[in-house]
């Protein structure tokens, strides 16, 4: 492999030299700004052989280097030993920037390539503007992939099906009339939908193109009265074509989106969402249109679901409470066996979300983590890491499914064997976070930024903490990550709205000893009015226990206690009418008062 | 009063038809873009006949209307009566915006004046684009007020004091350099002073031009070489000059300070903060010279006080929490006499005060509200107001103190009489708040508004607010509202740092009933290291004790309680030895553990 490598990265430089790019840059997303990416664009994986979801590789004539986050600085450093490329350990003092790096490794008046394609014009300009600064220059159109990568995968060409308005709650007419009112507020009359989910979302559409994501590889432009899907024929058959065609959708081949919008009719006011549109499209509207910046309305829109997606939320949850109910009799039924691993919990937890009704695939891949490997964020079990579990420790458990009614995405960390005074306070303190969100009532306007304190109190008091998110939006049969609401340390000024579906995931990551999370999904809902203004609360939507043996009692308040036990009332008289006997017993004693 | 108003308004318009103003703008700050103003810039209350602090009228030919807040709704509405002027009452469904109201009175190619010496180049900017995009024009250069008001007051001429390196902590030479390497960070070699507070601190130079804020009215030029301060002659005293000469800044005229940017070498780069440059200043640099756009460094050098300024804090705590001690023994007596009123209050406060060593006078007009006035968030009473405390009920007090080695600010909200069991539970989860606030540690890098919903979640818990600022940044014998930092529900991107000075003030406001607020001054203190990285706490600098007669003792934990008796047995600790026996039985006794 590491040969491999080393030659692929010389044919690189080659193309390099006779383009006169001194320096490229290659990101880890594809031309939708996505975050689960099709292998026709693993370009960064190709040429670097890491394949971990985050990083970005420079390549000069004589130097490599890799971005990645801490999530993966071991595999980094695993899969890059021997290829000469040097890995920077993003947030960590010392790192040089990309920036400094090209600035240092290049002369005034060099060049830098990218694939306009896959940076989004805020990415691009960002990138463009330092590098002006330092006076080198930045080349928009340097695709090399297709001429070095002779094996390349085309773009996916599964087939797309339609998401009826039955599951969907909402005809894709009504909800083209509500973007074109948002797009109006804003001075707008047009918009090129690239990111799969926001064009899922607004024709109704789904699609298998890319792996937990059902959503399909295409693009969408929405004006009042001209509407195309640019997808290539290969992906419809004859409902889909029958159903576009019945909402005036027209149909254009994937590769003319190009031209289609150098072309636009310069009446077109096209609102740019700068953080999605691709640089490349972005420089291909029509000179003659007008450009309105802005954020997607698609985005918004869809965060706030819909009363039949919520009623396929609450359905789904149920489905995935009786799943994960009978996966964790059978996983305390084998673990003393000796023969459960983390990678056979992972294909456990598929056959048994699979007798579900509605089950289409896993929503994410399953982080099953035991000890030690709990503690890494993002930890997948390989052959070589895979361990057994056995004996005392925390067991973490991230999964999530996709039924055709809903999403889902829950984090159970689990005492195996007996849990220290040690293990016990950790697990507490990280539930205590996770109790103080569920429970939160705020005032409407309230940013996710605002509420993230609650999460961490108990964690920053005994200055412990976690670095990543409390909470991100989720689909619905959609992406398990999707803004524009957030939960978390940075700032973000999406308000929360009743209708979103948000996580609510502390954690604690002890490096060498264990990980512990706790998540459930939390929908936020009016919870009235007063002399202050409206209200708002969350309503927890994941119906499964939390281990109660690691939880010390002495730690949690009145209000705490009252909380858990009234959660796990719930979790039981929602999953037991699905349950059989031995079942029922099992979660009732899981779900006892504390 | 009526008619004058009338006749002033007139001759205002005179002028407008005489130099094509369709409309002007009048705010309520002056050229430095101060909270608080000396008589030559009120210019918008001369016009209207309103005094509010905060007000902006805006006048056309035939009409005119005067924008204000909540606070002061009631008192506009009695001054702006048969005076023509419309009231138009912010943050209020159906109110205009300034902007609507001007584009709905005016017709395409007309002019706005405004006086830019009193707009932000922000603000300024910000009205522009909103009336071209109106097609109506703005004249920055209207000065109406030198004419029509014939008996305009100059701009202050107090003498300027020097504020010595041994209450200062740091001379000019040394704060000098260090705004120097800021403005070296972000490219730029100089910068113009216009906040009055940035240039006291920046000189190490007091005065006393500015009600409660111990500042004086001059501008300031700095760069590596050239120092300049434009401030009158008259204004300054032999002391003075020599000190200014010893530190190598220059003295000119304070009016001399375009003419001064207009001819400003074109090597500097200027560094400009937006929001504190007036528009008027900000066109008269050399345009040869280069603009950096950035936030003026000198907020946050100033805001992370030194040890010395700290130690003058504490000083400041101990002379403020005696002078209380003997203010409210004072008031307990008095009370029962029938005698006291909400004036009484203020006036024996600064009498209390003044017999404290370094005593300067009040840090902003003592808030003393009775019941129903408490609940106005900032009431001062007048002589048809001022009500006589007597029966039951909350008294609520906000006042302080500048000294010169440093500045108070402290609300308490005191049970006199008997209180009801509404008004303790009230009382006591404000009272939560505020303790949930002082009691915070925090990472590195936390932001004021992460830490907010600590001192409002046991209010939105019963869906209360208060629409106020949790906290603000206090000056070093400087103002008593300074930035950047805040705690405040809005967005500031500002990260707490050790040695900040902040208010934690939550409150509660029922209209016509009452008003609770609970005031101290926290500072920003390094709380260690831990794998998770470096972590922050406050400690309460203010000394005084809270009304334990209002707390309803059951809805405090364990560890508010321990909280509240260890910060009175502070109080107690660090007052008593500057008390009498008296006083200190009676400070025994308002300290005692609940």
């Amino acid at each position: 492999m590491i040969n491999k490598i080393i030659s692929r990265l010389s044919s690189l430089r080659e193309i390099m030299k006779e383009t006169k790019v001194n320096a490229c840059i290659i990101p880890s997303t594809d031309a939708h700004m996505s975050e689960y990416i099709a292998n026709h664009w693993k370009c960064r994986e190709w040429i670097s052989g890491f394949d971990g979801s985050a990083g970005t590789i420079v390549v000069t004539s004589n130097k490599a280097a890799l971005w990645t986050d801490s999530r993966y600085f071991l595999q980094a450093e695993i899969q890059l030993k021997g290829t000469g490329i040097e890995l920077c350990k993003e947030a960590i003092p010392g790192t040089p920037s990309m920036i400094e790096y090209l600035s240092s490794n290049l002369k005034k008046g060099d060049t830098v390539g990218i694939d306009g394609t896959v940076f989004s014009t805020q990415e691009a300009d960002s990138i463009k503007n330092k590098l002006i600064s330092n006076n080198i220059n930045l080349k928009n159109n340097f695709f090399p992939f297709d001429t070095i990568w002779s094996d390349r995968e085309a773009a996916p060409q599964d087939q797309i099906f339609v998401f009826h308005e039955e599951i969907s709650g909402e005809s894709h007419a009504s909800k083209h009339k509500r973007i074109m009112e948002k797009l109006s507020n804003v001075g707008a009359n047009s918009i090129l939908l690239s990111a799969l989910d926001e064009i899922a979302w607004t024709l109704n559409i789904r699609g298998t193109d890319v792996e937990c994501n059902p959503v399909a590889v295409c693009y969408s432009f929405i004006s009042e009265k001209e509407k195309v899907i640019f997808i290539d024929k290969e992906k419809l058959n004859k409902e889909s074509v029958q159903y576009l065609t019945e909402n005036n959708i027209s149909i254009l081949p994937y590769n003319s989106v190009d031209k289609f919008l150098l072309n636009l009719n310069p009446e077109y006011k096209v609102l740019i969402d700068t953080s999605k549109l691709s640089t490349y499209l972005n420089s291909s509207i029509n000179k003659e249109c007008t450009k309105i910046l802005g954020t997607s309305p698609v985005a918004i829109l869809k965060s706030i679901k819909n009363k039949k997606e919520i009623e396929g939320f609450l359905s789904a949850m149920i489905k995935d409470g009786v799943a994960l109910v009978k996966f964790f009799i059978w996983l305390e039924k084998e673990i003393p066996l000796g023969n459960v691993t983390e990678m056979l919990i992972s294909e456990k937890l598929i056959e048994f979300r699979e007798e579900q009704n509605l089950f289409v695939g896993e929503s994410f891949g399953t982080i099953a983590g035991f000890n030690n490997h709990g503690a890494i964020v993002h930890y997948h079990a390989t052959s070589e890491s895979n361990s057994t579990i056995k004996g005392n420790g925390l067991l973490l458990i991230d999964s999530g499914a996709q039924y055709l009614d809903g999403t889902t995405d829950i984090t159970r960390t689990i005492v195996i064997g007996d849990a220290s005074p040690e293990v016990k306070h950790d697990f507490t303190i990280v539930l205590k976070g996770h109790i103080s969100l569920a429970m939160a009532k705020f005032p409407k306007g309230t940013r996710g930024d605002q509420l993230d304190v609650l999460a961490r109190q108990a964690l920053w008091n005994e200055h412990k903490n976690f670095l990543h998110g409390t909470g991100h939006g989720i689909g619905h049969f959609l992406n398990v990550h999707e803004g524009p609401q957030s939960i978390r340390m940075n700032h973000n000024p999406v308000t929360l709205e009743p209708g979103m579906v948000t996580s609510n995931e502390p954690g604690l990551y002890i490096t060498n000893k264990y990980g512990i999370r706790h998540e459930n999904l939390i929908l936020t809902v009016d919870d009235g009015c007063s002399d202050f203004g409206s209200f708002y609360k969350f309503e927890t939507l994941t119906l499964f226990p939390f281990d109660i043996k690691g939880i010390d009692v002495e730690l949690l308040s009145k209000e705490e206690k009252n909380w858990l036990n009234n959660y796990h009332q719930t979790v039981y008289e929602k999953l037991a009418p699905n349950l059989d006997c031995e079942e029922k017993g099992w979660l009732a004693d899981k779900t006892q008062n504390i």
